[in-house]
């Protein structure tokens, strides 16, 4: 078992181990007062998963209440969150009593942020079920639903009380969605750990779970302590994901957010190469791990098809984009860009 | 002009004079790097305020877009609120952009947690235009959207970057709209000033509002800065509001905001004096300057009625309701009572 101590405005331990969905009550029952729990989960994940965690909150005395919502990116709106907050109005939850987000990230952006507003605020513990959502979205507050407009556009930052990450459950993720979680852990190698980089597909062979979410969670945490609402250091982790949202927005959500990283990497260190930023030997060194890991380099929308999106990025500051660049692997900067020259790092890192 | 700092976890000023809508661009320019505006209002504060404000901003070179919402409780949903994000978004405003809330509480409310939520939080501005708002919800930080469940169910914390309240809109308002905002002066008179208790209805004879709001927005800053997350001191600002949310619930908003509370501290104060916790005079006072202001001190609805509603209430705390009991005028108490005991003090309060 590895712990994490995360010092945010509210602090909180990562707990990394197989078999942990069996211990949650007894982890969680000295952390709050709560009687009651919610446990959110998505339709894939609760006949796997529920009942286990329902059994061992259950025997730690927490009362649960179970609410199911469909699979996937598609239904992470205002709507969804809206049946979650009615739901826990007409269940009369209170404010000191618990939700419990079961699941991938989805889940966990969604969930959390139904506890991050359901009466201004109630405990929230992250169950993340997916390796994408263990190394990425169940640490570090940030909660998130989409809008027709674009992706994460309404949210709030929300630490919860406890992230519990049961890596067992990865038994149950298909080779594509293991790749997903790859490619953040790869995100994390290029951004701060040439070793850990170069390692990551045999760690993944071996299956060495623990090892990798422990690893990226730690440098995550230091993101984190060091700039919690993201305004400076923290906008590191959002390498890759200029390009990549936009991908993802371009494909309608069609291509997942794991691959959408990975070919939003490649893409801007292609562009740093072209720039100058960075060595062609790193971009090769890079190119060829993520093929190595299965994932996307390459893109077949156009810098226009992209644009559009990058000009609803969350990133953009008035006419300002703030990219990540690779200058070697292991050793990324923040860089302010006109919007005007998006276009041309675009076209730079392969869209057409 | 009068100016209260309020010192919270951001620092603002509540700046409260007549005339100040058509200076809210040169007001507001110092305080922010915003390029853009999305001036909120309602669509009965619009035809009236909307114009004067918007040329004030642009003046000052802020660009500014107009979203119009339904005037009413009755809007302050996630429906409405999922419209201003998607205007936000549609327009491709940044977080660094400004949202104004020009109207009442229900506008304050609802913009207020749009902007707080806006890719996780954009610039917010308050402009009230009634006594009401400028009294209770544009100062504080609290923002809300009711759930068919119940009131102000969704919502967080979001401090504005300022508060501006122009006395001359209240010149706009209807005679039950003012008595409505004095219910909430005398709420603080009642908690907090015992002369300026007894002196409201001379004040608001003499339309003395600057004096009147200055006075309530000092003592609501002197909670805001001890307890700015309402986990202490700050509900005592409760007071009036169990019973007076259970009113509003089960009049299905029939009755309005400031009445309810007017009735909802009649009810405590009597169940009080019931109890021997205040004295039978002090309770005739409190009774007589309701009256004088024309609020309502009565209520025709049942224990069982109310009951349903404030098991709903925010401030229960699992089996257990906080509280704001009146003491003698000018002092007031938190008072933890069991929910099976809250039918007992809606009957002695005056509820069939």
């Amino acid at each position: 078992m590895t712990t994490v101590r995360i010092e945010a405005s509210r602090a909180y331990d990562v707990t990394i181990a197989p078999g942990l969905l069996g211990r949650a009550g007894a982890l969680l029952r000295p952390l709050t007062q709560a009687k009651r729990a919610a446990l959110v989960c998505g339709d894939r994940v609760g006949p796997l998963y529920a009942g286990t965690l329902q059994g061992a909150l259950e025997q730690s005395g927490f009362a649960v209440s179970l609410k199911v919502i469909p699979h996937g990116e598609a239904y992470k709106t205002l709507e969804t969150c809206g049946e979650i907050l009615a739901f826990l109005s007409r269940n009369a939850f209170t404010r000191g009593d618990l939700v419990v987000a079961l699941g991938g990230g989805v889940t966990g952006d969604l969930a959390g942020f139904a506890a991050a507003v359901y009466q201004r605020g109630c405990g929230l513990v992250q169950v993340p079920t997916t390796l994408l959502a263990a190394v990425d979205a169940s640490v570090g507050g940030k909660t998130a639903v989409d809008l027709p407009e674009g992706k994460n556009q309404i949210g709030c930052f929300c630490q919860p009380l406890a992230v519990l990450c049961d890596t067992d459950a990865f038994s149950t993720l298909d080779a594509r969605e293991l790749r997903c979680g790859l490619a953040e852990c790869a995100k994390i190698g290029l951004l701060f750990d040439r070793d850990f980089f170069f390692a990551l597909p045999a760690l993944a062979r071996e299956r060495r779970y623990e090892e990798i979410v422990a690893r990226c969670v730690a440098y995550k945490r230091d993101l984190v302590e060091k700039d919690e609402f993201d305004r400076g250091e923290r906008r590191l982790l959002n390498l890759g994901h200029s390009f990549g949202h936009a991908l993802e927005q371009a494909s309608r959500w069609q291509i997942p957010h794991g691959e959408a990283v990975a070919a939003g990497m490649a893409m801007i260190a292609r562009a740093a190469a072209a720039r100058g930023l960075c060595a062609d030997g790193e971009l090769d060194a890079i190119l060829a791990l993520l093929a190595a890991l299965s994932l996307p380099t390459e893109t077949d929308y156009s810098a226009d098809e992209l644009l559009a999106a990058l000009e609803k990025d969350k990133k953009r500051e008035g006419d300002t984009l703030t990219l990540v660049v690779p200058r070697a692997v292991g050793r990324c900067e923040l860089l302010s860009v006109p919007l005007a020259e998006a276009a041309g790092w675009l076209r730079d890192g392969g869209a057409r």
